[in-house]
């Protein structure tokens, strides 16, 4: 990797390295974490946040706490390992990719324990080889999805991009999911200038997305979420790419709130919508975007956000963690397997069996 | 009036007495001004705003500054009444409203020199009618607004209104525009659940609008203004009204940024999207929206507005303050004259004939 961006976990022997993304964008703030509290509250506080971030950070975690510890015998460490897995799985209790992590690191646990010849070094070492798998695979993922992405683009026009919230480098090991096409293509001599939605409440879109874009030389520009409208009237956007967090098995895309919006514009103004996710990211027992319960998060985010109160104490506030893009306004979804345009059951399927 | 709403702009004998809206919602702070400088930095700093509301804030400013001085002469007070009008002017050189209040009291000043009877005590009684005047015709406007809006809601039914910005009482002297139907309708027993898109980046949707429907007795709730897509869908909004800026000729409405947004969101939904301004919100003029220059507002205000950074410093801010919905997107344009259905140069040049 060429482009310079800000590595959000990172790991020495025998430290869980993590970039403090709620301290973003004034401070760059790293954490060297070898305990499982620190470990387990960096993951609560959202400190490391994106799902596979989060994944990569419990093996990790499980790895350095489990290594820093001197157990009398395996039967110890297998003893301490449920109860650490325990521990962190209570972190962020909706976090699937958090589950889907520690879930691998026990199996490959279980495994080793089942070898004949093996030692509580061995055991670590195993370890410490699927974190390092784990880390590596979400990096090849965001390759690959940049590598597809990036055929949507075309090299000899200066592309200008919208995006919403983050879905970026912070939230992965590597370039992302939606931005990976960007820092690829930036790397390759391609021209884009990035419209970042700031993203209410929690400013994603300016806090991370903006900074790291930046970081990485990228052209990019913070506009609140209402902007959106007049930038594509105005001709400053020629394609939007968001991240998505369910797809259903008709290609219905949750994603952070305010994305439908984005895309029902987009369509509007015959800008094409693109979402780019792994393929994990399906959920075929979820038929349609109906069927995905949407998170009510809290008011104060709405009215309090900002170190100041900022709407009456007294009014409801509305504060829906995401909403659903109708399939119908998805111009194509990218994952690392490749591209399906106009996305239907039918394509979607096909695509995941290839 | 029966609701009780925030007075935003009041008079005493001497004083002008002005809710500080820089300081809502946490604290109702009313000034009471009597001196040119405390005026003037009351319109500078948008401790008053809204267009009708300023030019009422000007006229009775003017008023009450040359009622506190013990003028020798007519000739003296004319001096001053120019020196002052000079003043005032410069206060918000954008400010429309706030330059044909001050004219209208010229004209009436003019017009009272001229009479054989005349003295200063004589003078001070004819500006302050003038005052009167432009603060009971602004007024009258609101109702008439509140009157023909109401035409579009049906008693029968409860109704999910959203509006965007504030276009309400704090903007006027009375119940504003866009929220004159909805005070008018709620006295009489109507049902309105009123969501209030925050509107950023200066959030006067969640610090103003959703203050003073509270304060009124309506049901509000404040969102996000990317929340605006999916409660739509939810089939939570039955119409949108807004105000504004200006309109041209053909019925392209400027107002607050993000409202062509809102105006997309709500025909992609098949939701009625309503208009209300006074009729002097036309400038014909301008022929089309196109024609309308964007004005661009200060980067801080939307990377470090309320105390705290949520922006990298480097990074380019695109902050327009207003965008253009257009025409075919306006389900009706309502005026104190009337209802526009579907604006049209046409429909609009017979509406203000008529």
């Amino acid at each position: 990797m060429h482009t310079t961006i800000p590595v959000s976990i990172q790991h020495d022997p025998v430290r869980l390295v993590l970039l403090d993304q709620t301290k973003l964008p004034e401070e760059e703030l790293f954490l060297y974490l070898d305990s499982r509290d620190s470990i387990y509250e960096a993951i609560k506080k959202l400190r490391v946040r994106g799902a596979p971030a989060i994944g990569i950070a419990a093996a990790y975690g499980m790895y350095v706490c489990l290594a820093r510890q001197a157990y009398p015998s395996l039967e110890a460490m297998a003893h301490d390992f449920t109860a650490l897995k325990q521990y962190f799985a209570s972190s962020r209790p909706t976090a699937v990719n958090l589950f889907w992590a520690l879930e691998r690191m026990q199996k490959r646990f279980d495994a080793e324990l089942r070898k004949q010849e093996i030692s509580r070094s061995l055991m670590l070492k195993a370890l410490l080889d699927e974190s390092n798998a784990i880390f590596a695979e979400d990096q090849a993922m965001s390759i690959a999805i940049g590598e597809h992405g990036l055929k949507l683009f075309d090299k000899s026009k200066h592309w200008g991009v919208m995006t919403h919230c983050n879905a970026g480098g912070l939230a992965t090991s590597g370039y992302g999911t939606a931005l990976a096409p960007l820092y690829l293509g930036h790397e390759r001599g391609y021209r884009f200038s990035v419209y970042s939605n700031e993203t209410r409440p929690l400013l994603q879109g300016s806090r991370l997305t903006a900074y790291e874009l930046a970081k990485g030389g990228l052209d990019v520009t913070i506009l609140c979420d209402n902007m959106a409208s007049l930038v594509m009237k105005e001709g400053k956007i020629n394609a939007v790419i968001v991240g998505a967090d369910r797809i259903a098995a008709n290609g219905d895309a949750a994603n952070k709130i305010g994305t439908s919006g984005v895309a029902i514009l987009a369509n509007h103004y015959g800008i094409p919508f693109y979402v780019a996710a792994p393929s994990s990211t399906f959920d075929l027992a979820t038929k349609q975007g109906d069927d995905i319960e949407i998170e009510q998060r809290d008011a104060e985010e709405v009215v309090n956000g900002f170190g100041k109160r900022t709407g009456p104490k007294d009014v409801r506030v509305y504060n829906p963690a995401f909403d659903v893009t109708d399939a119908s306004l998805i111009t194509a979804i990218i994952t690392e397997k490749g591209i399906i345009e106009h996305p239907t059951t039918e394509k979607v399927a096909k695509h995941l069996l290839g």
